[in-house]
């Protein structure tokens, strides 16, 4: 059996993964990733990549109409389900090999088959040539997560789903119902109604997006009804019969609807199967590595990161812890993660973004905050796209911003400038005293600003 | 003859007048714009906002290969101009209306009719209803600019047109020819070659948008080159010959272009005609009002803002300036514009923007800069958009970032928190430890900032 030693060896090469791969190499150590699949996780290849590939082809067709009005282009409903899905390969293979391409070039070295942690120190790897061990002083779990079930909607990988099927983008179904409104199931209701399907969005909480601020929930289930998405928020799901080419999902009211497809999109749950880490008691009850804020383990050289641990389950969160567990192991003294200046985002039409506290957080915390929501309405750019949105911002006491909330076109690249904001402790006034360029939608960001600190320009105070 | 007071007047209703208007008005004082037009200046109606509404209709005409790719249209040769205009001339009386609307909201008097400045404190306005007399305190000159001319290619209004007549796109060239290559010329080139024409764009500097960063005129060259577009920087042009139809301009190599429409955009010059503002010496030899740094002109209680003065001649530029003469009148003592910190921005496809130093102005004022150019290649949402791009960031000697230079897809969008990192002195290593999300093209941002700190993620330093 062969052995081989490393400073740092990671059982996994997702985002997590690599980020603490590259980071530690960048420290002038050496590292190891095992990985049983190829790099890069279910982000690039199950996950966010390929979802937002597909996005993009609907977001596409959303365009044809607007291209049509001007006599660009006659709409098509000859959707090519294949030549999406070569889109959608091209751009996940092209990122793996440049991927593969930074890791060799960092001298990282991928140990492809699949791990086993046996104790601190040693990682047993299954891989296509037989067994060897990977040993390190450091080794960090990464091993990430796949799609949880529901025991009433088993998957059969046809009718009824989940998202690594519905990637795969075997067919548009003509009638989806979409189980779950977080990000992943928002974002299948969206792109299946690009694409021409007729879509039920059923999310058990009382709204969707239920993680985000309400007005956020509220702003996405007025624009998902204006494109003609049926939001059943508030309703469970009993079950779901097929008969012939039908599903019929019951619902917790005891109505019926009938679908092509379902996709049930309830969340992730930690990948630990056969790594040997409940055998070493590193599990909570729930499956997930425990862990403290420096991604240290009850074992000693032990250190977790990502969708394995019981945070935000986002690429770039994981980035951040993989940053923070490198910078610990090369004795940097690292900030641990502060999860609320790490942007969440759904890429849905409209997007969805958001970095800081809720408003009911913010006034559990803060009490008296300043809640201040503009629509982008008299914004150039956001009528020129035809694109509805809002932006909320929430300031403490002091004028300091806790909390933004965008619904809208790029809500997701406007929130660069807000999570800089918030991270640095921004006033609203601060922000608001910086030039933004004319048009942009980043000026509708500034207007709410400069409303939050008593000066509005634009903007009206909310009706 | 009507007389009325305020304590504020302002000559002018574009972007410059109604900043101050709003901002005065806020801070309780009574407020008078004077206007001959319709509010809303050369911004609304003969610049930013009917050209970014032409601009978005290239980029769906644009986008119909990508969506015929997958079957979702077909691509169609019966551009129809006259929506073009009416989907431009929506956007504009929209916003128009919404402006009128907020400056009655905010009890702000427009008083429609030419003005002219007669001394300290009064305005003779000769407007529908006759002469009046606008008397106030302070009368801030916003008169902004109006197209320049060459004067061996005098406009013809049909085959030799300004931007004012481009806008109005009463057709699209089969072959164009732009004359000056700043940030209007480069929008129309891009525009015209998106809806067919061909084009070709003449620059008198060595490099087409010459007041950008050295290497974001080479991306935008090349990126134009690949679109189709003939880029002939270092060309002057000698004049015009009609034959028939056909334009043929000669340019200074002895080479002829042939062209049915040839779009003179060599700059703008200010408005200053029958203002008064020469009998009152307030002008200098270029024609600009001499303002200090406050917007003070050497008259007592007579401020400038915006086009007129010799600065920027961007919108939000004039908001700032606005601003400031409007705290200063209110005596709040405000600091003045850092013109450094104001991005710059052009809409062509792809954008250009930036913010603070250019390369060659970085290396006179700080001497050994660390310069890190990117390319987008690597980012994921750049690569599902199918838009090359490339981050420049210049920090000085102690790692602050001084400039900031993006020519890519949303680059317009992205300056925003580049503005909000150099206003702020940030270094580069600050903002590279912000977590950014994950695709984003923010993103591109975040790793070049890395990279100048000396801890890359996935950028590799350049080749």
């Amino acid at each position: 059996m062969t052995e081989s030693e490393y400073d740092v060896a990671v059982l996994g090469g997702g985002p997590g993964g690599y980020a603490v791969a590259l980071r530690a190499a960048g420290h002038g150590l050496r590292v190891a990733i095992v990985e049983a699949d190829k790099v890069g996780g279910t982000c690039l290849h199950r996950g966010c990549v390929p979802s937002k590939a597909l996005l993009h082809v609907g977001r596409l067709a959303d365009d044809v109409p607007h291209a049509a009005r001007f006599g660009l282009a006659s709409p098509s409903t000859a959707f090519d389900v294949a030549a999406a899905g070569g889109f959608r390969d091209e751009i996940v293979d092209g990122l793996h090999r440049g991927l593969e391409g930074l890791l060799r070039a960092r001298t990282i070295e991928v140990v492809n088959g699949r791990g086993r942690l046996t104790g601190p120190g040693a990682i047993e790897v299954d891989g296509a040539e037989g067994r060897q061990v990977v040993r390190a002083r450091h080794i960090v779990v990464a091993i990430g997560s796949t799609v949880a079930e529901l025991p009433n909607l088993p998957f059969d990988h046809d009718g009824i789903v989940s998202s690594d099927d519905a990637l795969r983008l075997a067919r548009v179904p003509a009638r989806g119902v979409v189980i779950g409104a977080g990000a992943v199931g928002v974002e299948f209701a969206s792109l299946w109604r690009s694409l021409g399907a007729e879509v039920a969005l059923v999310e058990a909480a009382d709204r969707i997006v239920p993680l985000e601020d309400p007005d956020s929930s509220k702003a996405l289930a007025r624009a998902f009804k204006r494109r003609g998405i049926a939001v059943r928020s508030a309703t469970g799901v009993r079950g779901a019969t097929r008969r012939d080419d039908v599903i019929d999902v019951e619902l917790d009211d005891g109505s019926v609807v009938e679908a092509d497809q379902v996709l049930v999109a309830v969340g992730r749950r930690p990948a630990t199967a056969g790594t040997g880490l409940a055998e070493l008691g590193l599990l909570d009850e729930r499956g997930f590595v425990r862990a403290d804020e420096f991604g240290r383990t009850a074992l000693e050289g032990v250190w977790a990161v990502g969708d394995v641990v019981p945070t935000l389950a986002l690429a770039h969160a994981a980035f951040a812890e993989g940053f923070v567990v490198a910078d610990e192991i090369a004795g940097l003294d690292p900030e641990p993660v502060d999860y609320r200046q790490v942007p969440r985002v759904t890429y849905c039409t409209p997007e969805v973004a958001s970095v800081g506290l809720t408003e009911p957080e913010a006034r559990a915390v803060h009490g008296a905050v300043g809640v201040v929501t503009t629509t982008m309405a008299g914004n150039a750019r956001a009528l020129i796209e035809a694109a509805p949105g809002q932006v909320k911002v929430i300031t403490a006491p002091d004028g300091t911003v806790v909390g933004v909330h965008i619904v809208g076109p790029t809500a997701t690249e406007m929130i660069a400038e807000a999570t800089l904001a918030t991270s640095w402790g921004a006033l609203a006034a601060e922000v608001g005293a910086v030039a933004h360029a004319h048009p942009s939608l980043a000026e509708s960001l500034r207007e709410t600003m400069l409303l939050a600190a008593g000066a509005p320009f634009h903007a009206h105070a909310p009706r």
